[in-house]
């Protein structure tokens, strides 16, 4: 079913929702999904509407058109989008293929609701996989004494491709300063270890040191500061003294792609909202 | 802080959520809390508020008088009810202490928002616990050959103690036809499997002879059908063939009370709404 | 590392452990893994060594004949394999992808210790799939007026590849008895719900209908009973009134793949014993 | 049942297990759990057995002398305990009771093997729960200004109840190094963050600031470095961004208690043994 979204933040304040749900039954709109909440930390208000597409009376910009004024009144950061209009997703990474292979297939059958224009990777390994989909692939190795010309390149794919959003699906490179402020908060990275815990490199390395009894991984928009932006979704599994570094890195596996899958949905879905840092995911 | 609860189901269309939230926005209703659920399955549509109580003009009563119009035109079943006004919750036990240890403990340090007028037991183990928490106990046995007088002498305890809500918190007695609908959704009972596996006793040799990997409790309301009523929480924990009967005792120990206090909370902030013998949880 | 498993089932009494030790202390055996246990119920004990074959004087047929004194005194069940001489799994799918990918990738990526002769499928759908990852794709349509031919081909097929283990990747055919005899304890399937809860067809129904809060997989190997086999592996995730049976089976197939890849996992490391329709897993 | 619990860690070579299982069944020794582990990166050998005491024919006296020899030759570390000789534990709070509410729960309904020689706290809050279950509450107030004569009597109250296990169930004072020292190996502490991530004061707040997605709590024995000593056991509970503080608060309780029950009961078994700040948990 084709659906608006109506994603909204401001200040809080009396009246939001009645004015917002009046708006909508005005236009006889017909809500399928409805979320809000009341942040009293930072004292914003966050809401998300999904509306049938064919029970209102006018296309996209025509809700744009006639929502922007009761935006104004209330000093909203908003957005509306198509469900049909789907989000074009470039795929970065490396050598492992774990998370890129689950995210393709997931496209292939039909169940991640986006477009892949190309997968961009700094080796060659995993062509063929990726051809076999049918999407082009584009090698962009990275001179470890010369990155900057890799970089350039791959902001000019993203741009080319006409990308919303870039995943980096274990890609193993840290973007420099300029193409994370390039695609703010449209950059979502897997980091293999339940941040804050283990920032950096050899994550499983670091907890295996450490001894823990959970590892995890966490999925997140890519800020300047490493490993250190929103966070959209974690999850744990248990381990034991009996796993060595190897059975971490296959047991982490399967963490780290769920995690992904799960978090590139939210965002695919536009229930992320990022504010001071932090993420309101209405899943 | 004080709220008021206002819980709505009602056939679905458009323009609910315009009109309850214009309701609330003209008397300047400051929403904490909202909820919605729209059932494809049933086309039926549930919604919860929560409202601070020193933003309204009026108390309950007049709350219910100005909404009673809105609940006729779009025929609601619908409740509303003050965070301050606790529910009284008689809780039933057998020898078993551990689910009422919980929940006496949780309501004791201030975590349960609810008053607890009595505890009554078919057996007089628990008293000294029950007593030094300041609260009386009734001890009713039951004679296996003629239940009725106990549970005529129950049903008359929690109408005297002006009960609204029943919790079994491993009572190990079935209760007769009569008091399930006397009371009806206003009982919860903690079963010690994932229902609906393992339907009554000793479910845990039950799950034992399957070989199961998991174990489990459900959190329900009773019907007169045994362990079949409306599930309102459940929870599982991992086992293996190292773990004997009295091993699975042990670890469903902690997930039955988990599980029943959470579903107790649930229904004690008004959040669980029945319909067609399942739930909507806003939890 | 190349090592030898040694797997013991015998009725329990004192001495096996020092037996078997023993034994392997005399050839200057290293013990990599150990695990035992005792099952009081039944009375029978369970042993798994695993030992580095480069420690040992002796090969695997020189191991069996070694050994055989010891298991004819206590009455073992018992198996000796290499771990180099990898399991031939043939896999078995109908038209839904996503526990065949997750098995192929993790095959390709050498994540799964086995070999994959053929995979057979009653529809053709996934053909081009299987043929990327290098494997023949045997497409043995099921006439539902008379099945028989079919199961005679099946069966046919897996004894030419000489497969010692068969996965029902999400088949949906029911297996007729004289194939769950053949390849008793060799078959294993994945089922969609979390065992013994809804056993047979459209289990994400009737997990909607009874309005549970969990929903599960149960990874099992094949007996004529259905879907009442030994359980190998199970686990859960959350759902909740929002989730619809779309959502369901979408949520359901990541738990579907990752039970069924785990228990798979255990059967070839020759980690899984069955004793009274259960069992015991050295995981 | 009674059992004997031998302990053993040493460098690992071929044989060990040979001659421990043989030594035990020359005795006729009925071994009801054996457990292994071959730590590939210390190069250290782990084992616990545990015997039925009555198949055995000496006390633990003997057994000590009559293993002595073996433990020699193979330098091991080694203890060994009889299962009805209850650890002696002494709990230590401030002023916040779930922790403590529950260990008290557990230990007096049976199911906690130890005995409770006192509790000490730092306030006088939690004395009347501590009395009733019949167990003396030692009140020992901690001057901010001057803390050593606090300690000193702390440790003086140790000794005097022959503790050999001191438990801090939330008691939110940071222990002297002297106390560390003393008690090695044998202060159990509940930290509320899943470790590393927020160490020391107000886990929650710095979780909360993070928005991490999941919280959670660290059993760890207790070094002079804060928050760093080896791990035992954890878990995590998930949030989202309705959850404030307090939510975490109230949500961390319930992970904090069953994480702490859960090392506790570890440690009392003589289940965990502790080699380069890590755990080896025989769980």
């Amino acid at each position: 079913m084709r659906t608006f979204r109506l994603v909204i933040a401001c200040p809080d304040r009396v009246g939001i929702v009645a004015k917002v749900s009046n708006f909508l039954a005005t236009y006889n709109g017909w809500i399928t999904e409805a979320s809000h909440h009341s942040d009293t930390q930072s004292g914003w208000f966050f809401m998300r509407h999904e509306v049938r597409a064919d029970s209102l009376p006018f296309d996209l910009e025509e809700f744009r058109h006639a929502f922007a004024p009761i935006a104004r009144e209330f000093s909203m950061k908003w957005r509306v989008s198509d469900s049909s209009e789907l989000k074009r997703v470039v795929l970065m990474a490396s050598r492992e293929s774990h998370c890129l292979a689950d995210l393709l297939h997931r496209w292939h059958s039909g169940e991640l609701p986006c477009e892949i224009p190309c997968v961009i990777s700094n080796h060659d390994e995993l062509r063929s996989m990726v051809e076999w989909h049918g999407i082009p692939y584009c090698h962009v190795p990275v001179d470890p004494q010369d990155k900057e010309p890799a970089f350039a390149e791959v902001s000019r794919l993203i741009r080319e491709h006409a990308a919303d959003t870039v995943v980096l699906a274990r890609y193993m490179q840290i973007l420099p300063p300029q193409l994370c402020q390039e695609f703010a908060m449209q950059v979502i990275n897997i980091h293999h270890s339940f941040l804050p815990s283990f920032v950096g490199a050899r994550p499983y390395h670091q907890a295996s040191l450490r001894g823990v009894k959970l590892i995890g991984a966490t999925c997140h928009y890519v800020t300047e500061e490493l490993d250190a932006g929103p966070i959209i979704e974690q999850d744990v599994v248990r381990i034991s003294h009996r796993d060595s570094v190897e059975d971490m890195v296959r047991l982490g596996k399967d963490v780290e792609k769920m995690v992904l899958s799960r978090g590139l949905r939210h965002h695919l879905e536009d229930r992320v909202m990022v504010h001071d840092n932090r993420t309101v995911v209405f899943a």
